[in-house]
């Protein structure tokens, strides 16, 4: 059953529309019933959005084939506002989604249905918490639906206090630029904050007028009439060439005579016994629905599937040929490209750069240009993953800490998602230290589920950009700006959780653990160290997380030293994380890292003023043997 | 001499014009020499922008004492579009800051004249190269001089591409929200990014559309024309009560024919021989002003004194009272805003959950509420802390991962910027994994010149405020949300680098190392371990960076073994600091921390659920000895 855009209720019959009403006050009932049971939450949040919530979800709005989430022809409804679960939950449990009992379980140890919204529950959508975001996730997801063609819209529903967040403006701006008309954004402002009421209050022209300005359509309605609500809402629906915001004025707490518009209720559930069953008589004693309410169907059913990605052809440089590991990443993002239709490319103004325009000028539609919008860039790849696709996000590895939020909450969101960090370390040289990634290694590997490889030549780099594509959850490849020799041959294999053992002999007297631009010192300190008689062993750790454990552990009892040098940072990079791994080891050990701030200079000389070159490799070893 | 602001060549002489315009020339000159002579740079944004800012510097606009660059009745100029620091260097070398040939120097590793602005030069105003962070610092810096009584202007030159970074907004609509009128952006529209034309091209309608909509005025020149920047820089300096856009059309590569508004010319510097002396002949052979040229005076002097920050009062909680770090956290702050009028405190609509409240409530002209946009806190904060200030932020923990990119920029800055993460870990219970602060230890950590500080009771809590405020840099404070027993007296003293041996004696077979809310289940483990005669070592590391190596490896050698436990994420927090500090230690060791992603359920189910409550202590130290 094929849902045309065009055919809605504008006009409600009575029937509908008090069924819509009397829905509206159910999604509040259980949203204060659970949150009361739960001794926790936000149930006020809900009661002002729960008259659009109703009314999307139960009057042809939302199009969604209820048992199966995942299918991609279903419209999205994203709740950026993520404290608003209950109304959510309460919303898919009157969709059929599960029984309305579940509600009772909000926020158990057990339950899906969680404070905010996580990937626990497939009717999340998305998830938040972190408010700001959903817009971003929605823009993703727009744009997935575009590529497949599949006609579905995107319903994203944010807080007023939220749009605070420079990241909606981002999100905004670019969906504009890409004329995502269906994408529909729904401002529930009630006027509250947690702390105090937000900067504009009830005050619905700056909403307006910033929507407008970033090139949307806007509409505003009183958040609690539901014809108002249904009319805009089928407005946007029509095709306007621009995507369009609904802003709504609502009533914070709305339903419940002393929870409405009063400050000092965020975050607070009701008290069991007066209290909860004074709002409960306030809601009404009937809430059956006149006529029943279902959820419009999708119009296709259709689930991504995952399709093997690997790179069309191997790596192609020489052993010895100087190539940079970014370059390397945006071959092999051209040549994964080619064999697998999800991978998409995501650029923040640097491709020419990070090296990912070689994927641009083979896949212009698998390409998004999000400008110099970090937090946006990442955001819109949460969506385009959650769509199914495969999508690398690329950026100067320092950049990405814009994004940190974001990648947290994909990493905790359990996304798919590829972020590939160029121009790490101090080996960018002359740019100086606001270019510099000298704390990305930290940052990534404290995502949850977080894969970091950290390649050490054009071969490595690709295999790792094809590792990236293979391995679930977010992968971190840390890219180097200048060019280095080729280390590898084309067949040589890697894994995550691997290392590669470079120099070893059975006379070895310390081993150095390096990865990156840092391998190059490490063999240039093998080199002179060999022609002084003393051996060690050379492992490019291009895995940072997970360690190849048991070569280390290794390493260190056979030689009984252990050097790490990395272009980092002395805290959670490289050199921390093998250390703490073999910590207990009866071992010597020695990190070397970025030890000041560093500023302009030429590469070698940064690599050396900064305590990272051959020569203090040399100098430890000869102090540790 | 004091200058009045109403005082303005709005029409210049002849004789001042053609001065002028010889400035930016030679302004250009420099920025062209410099970057050819360093081999790299970003000459072609130098050369757009170089009217703007020789009208603004040489044209009694820009008011500054130049010996004294930090003396806070000068008006501030800060340069957000970074990469064009050439032309800020030079700017201040023709403005007898220092010799002209000292832009020779440019991007060399011995020069403070780096690639983009950092804290080495004086004359840098903040450190910047990270796009999209300038307003922000400025109206931090806006925010001082109005309490300062200084009427001190401050100018932000940014960049079109980097108004694609939604802090901008954040900014912007702070801004207006507090009529910082004597704040002024000028956005430098050259329609050119780094890889490709910015969204918006030419047009400048959707500037200041955005400006107006978030409530600035708008001023719109051709950016090359001085007579209409001059005319735009002295309207926006009187006062309208909104903050000013100057919104100017310019030329990438202006002045040089073969440079002009051409695509590709980012961030490369013209070749020595033909290529740079063509170049240099369009400027122009004579170079000479017809009348000199100097930067106005700043109407008085005075630079920001140090004063003594400590507590008005002693901690007053009782050895076993039941207080929450965070709320021992508002109570310092306001007892130190007593004694230290530069304290100030900043949110983000959280106050009433992390207690900053308390400060506001005693210090309304000193508390900045920024609502929700953390990225925008952190910039303004930094901004102050330019000024004298010693700003406080706090916000829940995990959203500083918001900020992080300002957090650091501000570390690279060596700014004296505190910021209190509440909510760490699981022990928020029910809210869920989206707020609770799993990788904050590792992100704060990694920012250079850092003090990561994690108080486990409400007098250290209080103390930690104090060291906070009294130690230089990023000083970061991690609070939880429950309350514990308070386990210290009054008088007990704490310092950066310190821990405290809670339990400690000659027959002790294992050290337990925690802090904040896992002490507590160190200290049920010690109890439970004790009954069963196995004698336990506790630790609090109340200071995770720098941390107390000499008590650790005590601890090591004398118990022979080492276990963590932290309410964190397993990488980069304090367990792998302790760790990897403890590497080649002669000892066991086992790290606990979160080894999960959490989710809602009550704070006691999840400490045990996630690895880290007294259970898993005890399980640990029996499986070591």
């Amino acid at each position: 059953m094929n849902q045309d855009t065009t055919v809605h209720n504008s006009q409600l019959s009575p029937s509908r529309l008090s069924s819509l009403k009397t829905m509206a006050q159910r999604l509040r009932r259980h949203s204060i019933i659970s949150t009361t049971e739960a001794a926790s939450g936000h149930p006020t949040t809900c009661c002002s959005c729960a008259d659009i919530v109703a009314t999307l979800f139960f009057n042809n709005h939302l199009r969604f084939e209820v048992p199966n989430p995942l299918n991609i022809y279903n419209d999205r409804f994203i709740l950026s506002k993520g404290h608003a679960a209950p109304v959510l939950w309460a919303a898919w449990a009157e969709a059929g989604a599960y029984p309305v009992d579940r509600m009772l379980t909000l926020r158990r140890i057990d339950s899906e249905l969680e404070g905010h919204p996580t990937f626990r529950s497939p009717y999340a959508g998305a998830a938040t918490g972190s408010l700001g975001q959903g817009l971003s996730i929605g823009l993703g997801i727009a744009l997935a639906a575009r590529l497949d063609q599949t006609g579905a819209r995107v319903y994203v529903l944010l807080g007023d206090g939220e749009v605070a967040e420079g990241a909606v403006w981002e999100a905004a701006a670019l969906a504009a630029h890409y004329h995502t008309d269906h994408l529909i954004a729904i401002v529930d402002v009630n006027r509250l904050g947690q702390s105090q009421a937000t900067m504009y209050g009830h005050n619905l022209t700056p909403y307006e007028a910033r929507f407008q300005a970033n090139g949307w359509r806007t509409l505003v309605v009183d958040g609690h009439n539901i014809e108002e609500v249904n009319r805009a809402l089928s407005t946007a629906e029509t095709s306007s060439g621009l995507p369009t915001a609904i802003i709504a004025r609502t009533i914070k707490g709305k339903g419940i005579s002393f929870l409405e518009d009063r400050n000092g209720w965020h975050g607070k559930p009701l008290k069991k016994g007066e209290e909860l069953e004074k709002a409960l008589a306030e809601l009404g004693s009937n809430l059956d629905l006149q006529e029943p309410l279902m959820v419009a169907p999708a119009p296709k059913s259709q689930v991504p599937t995952k399709v093997a990605a690997s790179l069309a052809s191997p790596p192609e440089y020489a052993v010895g040929d100087q190539v940079a590991t970014r370059e390397a990443y945006g071959n092999a993002l051209q040549k994964l490209g080619s064999t697998n239709k999800a991978i998409m490319a995501l650029d923040g103004d640097v491709k020419n750069s990070t090296y990912s325009e070689k994927f641009l000028k083979e896949f212009p539609d698998r390409f998004v240009e999000c400008f110099i919008a970090e937090q946006n860039m990442v955001g819109t790849a949460v969506g385009l993953a959650s769509q199914g696709k495969i999508p690398f996000c690329s950026t100067f590895a320092c950049f990405f800490s814009r994004a940190y939020d974001f990648i947290r909450m994909a990493g905790i969101g359990q996304v798919d998602l590829k972020l590939c960090g160029s121009h790490a370390g101090v080996s960018i040289g002359e740019d100086g230290v606001s270019q510099m990634g000298l704390e990305d290694i930290a940052m990534m590997r404290a995502i949850a589920g977080s894969t970091v490889l950290y390649p050490s030549d054009g071969t490595s780099a690709e295999r790792m950009v094809e590792l990236a594509a293979q391995t679930p959850g977010i992968v971190y490849i840390r890219t180097s700006r200048p060019k280095t020799p080729v280390l590898y041959n084309a067949f040589e294999p890697f894994k995550v959780g691997g290392s590669k053992v470079l120099k070893s002999s059975n006379q070895d007297k310390a081993t150095v653990v390096a990865a990156g631009i840092t391998i190059q010192e490490a063999l240039k300190a093998y080199e002179q160290l060999r022609q002084e008689g003393i051996a060690v062993r050379v492992i490019d750790l291009y895995s940072v997380k997970p360690l190849d454990f048991d070569t280390l552990r290794k390493a260190a009892r056979e030689t009984g030293a252990i050097i790490t040098v990395e272009d980092h940072y002395p805290e959670g990079g490289l050199g921390e994380a093998v250390l703490a791994a073999l910590a207990g080891e009866t071992c010597k050990f020695r990190k070397l890292a970025v030890n000041d701030i560093p500023r302009s200079g030429k590469p070698a000389e940064l690599i050396d003023m900064f305590g990272i070159s051959a020569r203090h490799v040399i100098q430890a070893v000869k102090e540790m043997i």
